[in-house]
């Protein structure tokens, strides 16, 4: 194996030159780095990585944690693909890589160690939902100053850095949009409240029924898990309800998508039997046979905005403040609340 | 900082035993095992990670290097996402991370420094183009044993692990399709023969019309890159050899998509003045306004079986034997061949 003493040797140079060549401290004359790099591809001499990346005290990966939730294919959600291309997109800018670890939120965690480990030199946290342990877990890596930024979530008394979109305003628009048409008897078709985007869909929907004077009925709040499958199975429920359901917001496309299937196979037509609102404008709102009226979400920018500002931060290139941001979303109106 | 000193002090044990505890290197008692962690634990230890982790020689992390494409949503493609999702399943099960690499395949590439620097114990090679300096990356990988597959890849004269799907056999059975049909005159809409999937489907197509005692007609071959775009932009020039062609085989479902969006501008009908099949089995294909005719493949198994096998072969489990395996397509009749 090549040592650091054979390249030092046969470039003619201290072994400290070397290592200050490899971990990119300066000064030195330029010449002598070349020379060095030479050797060091001529010899095919792989540095001990371990401590260099010690010297650098970097890794070079930024880290993403995903719920770990076997046999779903996560990245064909529209939702983490989206993200995660965002995300991608700037690692490819600052030359990093990028670490997925999955994690149960059930379990307590302690994402501290990824960074002593240097597994990561910062993380994102994405779809994971308001559990004490998970609470916990972001509270110490904010108490030892590690970075990180959550996307798409926010904690009702912490102040962490997040990128997050305005949901409270993307639902009160669906809801609004109903309400012009003259629609008043709104379902409402929600995922957990453990996630804090589900609660502000929620307080957007009862907002925009409080300034039309209508009162917020828990008969027509159903609980979906934002899947298809969750969609099909309200059908049925909504079905049972249909004099007193004229139109349903659904807080995703998937589950708008399965609930309109659904109510077909029950001779209900969405977009003229019943209006019906999604969520997210995924490739599957425009392509559908019915094709939805949603609420665009910039997913994409909003993962591309955390991984860049995070990567600042790291790369010194940014001060190590607290960032929070809330981009806007955009009502999409297309076909299944009528024409 | 708490030093592995501090934990062997508060153990009552030597430092090789807190080291042989961490590192999981036995024989020992379980109760020394059981007061050591507890202490690590009381006393919030991080062992210094970079020894542990040379001492393991494993770094707990599958790589994934993907092509470097700025601007693409990448996790978005059905490919990649279906994919990635299998690969991540199996990464879950076995605890591992999954560290995703963006690399231009046009610049030369050494990936045995990601091993070297224990960024990953093994590689997973996705989409990548048959290029003299891919290959040489490859090559230099298998001479030095460090483990890595592809997926949906072969090269003709290596002898790599590889994942693949039977695209001959694929496009075969899509041409077969039409074929029975009665179409006669059948443009093949590829992508770039720089990937093997497009050339094994090249092969497919010219194997069904030579069964059919048909000529190949270089005239009604088209080149895309798997974009819907490309797929809008094929159907002008399919369009203008119209009285030529009656049915069209796109080597995947977003170029199809594209195809029938263009073609239906220029007031061509799929499914009625046209028949049309695609290749993927993508959630699109089915959404569509008109349903289309497919090939399934299996590429969420490509991705969880080359992961598996990979991580087997990393942690023991399984010899460090070459492994090549073909997995199965499957026609997926729809609409937009006619009924």
């Amino acid at each position: 194996m090549v040592t650091r003493k054979d390249v030092a040797l046969a470039a003619g140079v201290s072994e400290a030159t070397v290592s200050r060549v490899l971990n990119g401290v300066g000064p030195m004359r330029e010449d002598t780095k070349q020379r060095v790099l030479q050797v060091v591809n001529e010899l095919n001499y792989h540095p001990n990585a371990i401590a260099q990346s010690f010297a650098r005290r970097r890794s070079g990966n930024l880290g993403v944690i995903l719920p770990y939730v076997p046999k779903v294919h996560l990245f064909s959600t529209h939702y983490f693909a989206e993200i995660l291309s965002g995300i991608g997109e700037a690692v490819q800018q600052k030359g990093y890589d990028l670490l997925l670890l999955f994690r149960s939120s059930e379990q307590a965690q302690d994402y501290t160690s990824l960074y002593h480990s240097q597994k990561v030199d910062a993380c994102i946290i994405l779809g994971s939902s308001d559990s004490a342990n998970s609470e916990k877990a972001l509270e110490q890596l904010w108490e030892q100053k590690l970075p990180f930024c959550l996307v798409n979530q926010h904690f009702a008394n912490q102040s962490f850095n997040e990128i997050d979109a305005d949901h409270v305003k993307g639902s009160y628009d669906a809801m609004k949009h109903l309400l012009n048409k003259g629609y008043k008897r709104i379902a409402f078709l929600n995922g957990s409240l453990q996630y804090s985007n589900s609660r502000d869909r929620l307080e957007g929907y009862q907002l925009a029924l409080k300034e039309e004077g209508l009162e917020f009925d828990e008969a027509r709040v159903f609980l979906g898990n934002y899947s298809r499958t969750s969609g099909i199975q309200a059908a049925q429920l909504i079905y049972e309800q249909k004099d007193n359901i004229d139109a349903v917001f659904a807080a995703n496309d998937r589950m708008a998508i399965g609930l309109m299937q659904g109510l077909r196979e029950l001779g209900v037509r969405a977009g003229e039997d019943i209006a019906i609102v999604g969520y997210d404008d995924s490739d599957a709102a425009h392509l559908s046979d019915m094709p939805l009226t949603t609420v665009h979400v910039p997913f994409y920018e909003m993962g591309k905005i955390a991984a860049e500002k995070l990567l600042k931060q790291v790369l010194g290139e940014q001060e190590k403040t607290l960032f929070q941001q809330k981009l806007a979303t955009k009502l999409v109106v297309r076909k299944s609340c009528g024409s």
